[in-house]
């Protein structure tokens, strides 16, 4: 609380020295210490009053005046106004002392000008700047919670790398105000503020790393915080300010989201008056493949090498009521990984909505397909980049997100994220996904991320032995995983009846060697089956987390038939892997398998329609062999997709799983 | 449906007259008549095709190609492709015609490219423009129902006033976009449209006098339709285009609101596809007194004649934490009838809000309050011009909105515009609102206007006699009515107790003279009696309408002493006319009725803090003689407010009550 302490300093008896002037900020109290501007301790005090202004005692009792009161009853009080003068010194307060006697001893007269600054954001979230919003300067989260969100929409959120922030970045013309929250500075009253006032608004150091503010949005904006620049003087007005707030960096171990943002009222480097508000950065989100996707994205390769690919996968997105987008040249360079290069995710506060790709530190060919229009006109870019180099393992086919569930009662409504990791017990030169992505997914809270164990793969993408597809349950998906076992007991089965020599791989090359190999020859692998063992181990190690961590039951696993080669101790696809599939609605683009046939029909495609089919899924059989398969992927890896957001909104839940 | 029956016409025999390139728009079947292509009745059709394209039967029956039919079987296809392409001339359809020994006659090659064009906006209400939202040109009430919304942002809507429309008016700056809905022209897969392929923006002529959409929203915005251009081409580009769409007109006798808008794609002046949405412009609305203030606008008058006045309710203000803002005469010109310039409205939309001046044709002194920033930084203007001169009876002081109310168990959640006009059976010289006026409130819809009788008041406003106070009722408020009867009954009740000598308006001046009579001369005069016996007539006339139109009750109206002098056969105030008062919270601002006092207590003060105290109601008695009594208005006539809106929106609601 503000002190008039000051008063007493003046000492000389000129009728000049007993007038005071002063600033009262509207619903700040003022202190005066009436027994330090007594002359004597036994004076009685008299109070005359002008203009809205509240009196109080040190008890809290309303004084009304004129009053006359002996000091020692009250040695101090406490003015308060309500209002806002439209007139300078409109407010005042005579304060006289006499003796026992009534004989004037001396008297001070304090002539007020009160003043309201208001700074204002969307405090209730419906999109709208709100008018002083009592709850604007806290955060809370869920339906009933209240606080300002902000999105990040600079074209590169690239906070750890070198270049962290261009110097002067303008707004980018009229769309970036579209994805930018706004503030209004609010004045009142008085058309100029008295003499040797100023406005000043200002954050923390931290803070300005995080965001950007511009005023002069009527001119293209122009930049008051920056990074470079954490305190900025309001120009001087008598109409509202409409700020313009734009978030620079993603939440991150080293920033849990919240930026304070505060107004001050200045006179003679002392705070009259200030107001606070608070913004938190929105996260940045994945979407499960049990969302309805808007479009898929591929490469399409030179020399027509996935020309029939694209076309058959275009008839099942046709039938998912889906788009296609094949992707030319210049945006790959004849990378065909189109999962491993970008992750689609999106960013959301209300009444704003972007998608935005996480770009991985991989950087190959595909790296160039962030300088297309990918999404749609707007659309966001993050990057995390780091010192150390990165492994297979940093592509995000080794990055999926659940579908919604609960664990242990826990609700996880935007599901979990999912990365592969090691096992250092097991693996030699164990690889592991880079601290700062781990760090990055761990930072946006919300999807409550787990690492499982992918470094048994050559690739080492978990996307090679597990995917997720919708199912009429209660739970609403099932979880598939690759199974050797289960592809040893088909092929005993085959063998059983009489199918021995059936083909594997039939009419396929590979390493320019045809690759047609019999059932009887896999059963009579001896080495094969070890490894098979060895890496159903670790798939069922996996099983067994994702069980924990997503609160599944065995019935909630569908297992598809895989056989995996040995590639110096860690595994590769023994024929193309149909875990490995792209979920479009109820459509399912399934590498074809080149299984052992039976009249003409594979039994390998037969028994994962048997398995799939009843949940209303319509596998399609796709021949991804030459462009994929052979070059150590599958159809999940060679495309990508945008997805329909979740109609729940991040802020309405309450993170009860929050570390 | 698109038909292909152009081809029948090429009938040299050259092979590339057989070659035959269109254009298909995605989802947009395109019917073949086979028999006009067939050399004879009897042909065999052969059919092959190539790339993701549907072929039906006029059957609906689905054609899988290569097929051999009987032309007979076969007179015509429908052909439908659901993915755009990437590559020009990406589909094909060989058709060809052979006799029955399987003699070749001729063939067709049919070669398309598949195009996708879309436009849209934000029809689920979320505040985002979706992605091809399927309801997106359609329009439904109601919280499950859908359809775009613009809110009409410019400056000064007078569609009815000469100049209706500035040429080439820009968007004013980032501002400006913050209150415009946006559109989306999507387009994907080739990156430039085939040769002769155009895209273009078209409106009706009537909804071009209604918006301005603009493009180049990243050089402040180019306008692509306006009241002189109801067609626009959309430039070539592989990139989204965002539009801004700006409202110019609020719905009227001339405009329901509903603005359509058309995307098409032509090709050599033949519409090949096109896509359609549909906008409401957003009403303008009025707050009821129930309804929390933010702010309380006064003029404050030359040589301080109001000074005291404001002073005192600023002090009221203060209490029930409301700002007051005394405007300074360059915006009133000594033009103290805050009240009668303007109502303050508001409009809205999703992720939209901005209070809105309507203007009365009144014109006066505080004409040029609108000059000033008055609500916000961003607020509306709207004014309603006539070939008529305006009356009395067109300031707002003869405006009011109720609060919510359900009559005959229709509900109206933003209550009903009341407004003062005539009876032309009692009136002489009757006068009524100008018809433009009536005309826009009842186009508004949402707060079903109705009129009741304020011509035999001579200053002609209903807020001489009613008023809404707040009431902790289930309807939540109580109507306040002025009542002779109830202040004769008053006058009686003192006298008979022994005080005809008491004074009414004691000590005050009117026309220069003392102002000052006894309860015994007031209930003396016969001439004043049967005046305020016909006033009463009337205002029990309204009584009964508002209890009809409100669904009220007796017990939800409450009497008010009042006395009415007769103008020249009109009423006007005999003294201080206490149901003009000013609603804040639960604060009242209530005339001075300077009534007979009793022991110091004036009477008429005593009355009214009787019955509204009960309510929960501070009733502030404020003398409002010199600055406002005299010269024929009181404290509500004399300040305006902005208020709080209702959380509920009124798209969420369905009005069965429209006409």
């Amino acid at each position: 609380m503000k002190s008039l302490f000051q008063i007493k300093t003046s000492t000389d008896s000129s009728e000049e020295s007993r007038i005071h002037e002063d600033i009262l900020g509207v619903d700040r109290p003022l202190q005066i210490y009436l027994e330090h501007l007594a002359p004597q301790e036994d004076a009685i005090v008299s109070l005359k009053a002008r203009g809205e202004i509240e009196i109080y005692s040190p008890t809290h009792q309303r004084i009304e005046t004129p009053a006359f009161v002996p000091l020692k009853q009250l040695p101090s009080i406490t003015l308060v106004a309500r209002t806002f003068s439209d007139r300078l010194n409109d407010r005042s307060l005579e304060i006289a002392f006499q003796d026992e006697t009534g004989y004037p001893l001396s008297q001070v007269q304090l002539k007020f000008t009160c003043l309201q600054v208001c700074l204002d954001v969307d405090a209730d979230r419906d999109g709208v700047v709100d008018r002083n919003n009592p709850h604007k300067s806290s955060w809370k989260w869920g339906r009933e919670g209240h606080g300002a969100i902000l999105i990040v929409n600079t074209d590169r959120d690239s906070v750890h790398s070198e270049n962290q922030y261009d110097e002067g970045e303008r707004l980018r013309g009229l769309l970036d105000l579209q994805d930018s929250s706004f503030m209004i500075v609010r004045r009142a009253g008085l058309e100029e503020l008295p003499l040797g006032c100023e406005l000043y608004l200002s954050v923390s150091q931290e803070t300005a790393q995080r965001i950007c503010i511009y005023d002069e949005l009527e001119n293209g904006g122009n930049e008051l915080i920056n990074p470079n620049k954490t305190k900025a003087k309001i120009k001087q007005t008598d109409r509202d300010i409409l700020l313009a707030v734009k978030g620079l960096s993603y939440p991150d171990i080293d920033f849990d989201g919240l930026v304070e943002i505060t107004l001050s009222l200045v006179k003679d480097r002392e705070t009259i008056y200030s107001d606070r508000v608070i913004f938190r950065v929105a996260p940045w989100m994945m979407t499960p493949n049990t969302l309805s996707p808007f479009m898929v994205f591929v490469s399409r390769l030179s020399q027509g090498d996935n020309e029939t690919f694209i076309e058959d996968l275009r008839k099942v997105a046709a039938q998912a009521n889906v788009q296609l987008d094949p992707v030319p040249y210049e945006y790959h360079k004849d990378d065909p990984w189109m999962r491993d290069e970008i992750e689609i995710g999106y960013t959301q506060a209300p009444g704003k909505f972007i998608h935005v790709v996480l770009d991985s530190p991989r950087d190959r060919g595909l790296d160039h397909l962030t300088n297309r229009q990918l999404i749609s006109s707007s659309f966001g870019y993050v990057i995390r980049k780091s010192r150390h180099s990165a492994t297979k393992l940093d592509s995000f086919g080794n990055l999926e997100v659940s579908p919604p569930v609960t664990v242990n009662g826990v609700n996880y409504p935007f599901g979990r994220i999912i990365f592969g990791g090691t096992r250092p017990e097991i693996i030699q030169e164990p690889r592991r996904k880079l601290k700062v992505l781990r760090d990055f997914f761990f930072a946006q809270k919300i999807q409550a991320p787990f690492e499982i164990f992918s470094d048994w793969l050559s690739v080492g993408h978990i996307d090679e032995f597990m995917n997720f597809v919708p199912a009429p349950t209660a739970k609403g998906f099932k979880l598939i995983l690759a199974s050797p076992d289960r592809c040893y007991q088909l092929l005993q089965q085959l063998q059983k009846a009489g199918h021995s020599q059936a083909l594997l791989r039939q009419g396929k090359q590979l390493y320019q060697k045809p690759a047609d190999i019999s059932v009887a020859e896999v059963l009579a692998n001896p080495e094969l089956a070890s490894h098979n063992q060895r890496f159903q181990e670790y798939i069922n190690w996996n099983r067994e987390t994702l069980k924990q961590e997503l609160g599944l039951g065995e019935e909630d696993i569908i297992d598809l038939p895989a056989l995996f080669d040995n590639d110096d101790g860690r595994a590769e696809a023994f024929f193309p892997n149909m875990v490995n599939l792209l979920v479009l609605n109820q459509h399912l683009a399934i590498p074809k398998p080149f299984g052992p046939q039976i009249h003409q029909q594979c039994q390998f495609e037969a028994y994962v329609e048997g398995v799939l089919g009843p949940l209303g899924l319509v596998c399609h059989f796709i021949d991804d062999w030459d462009p994929y398969f052979r070059k150590g992927g599958e159809i999940h890896c060679g495309t990508n997709t945008s997805r329909q957001p979740p109609t729940q909104k991040w802020w309405e839940i309450e993170p009860m799983f929050f570390s």
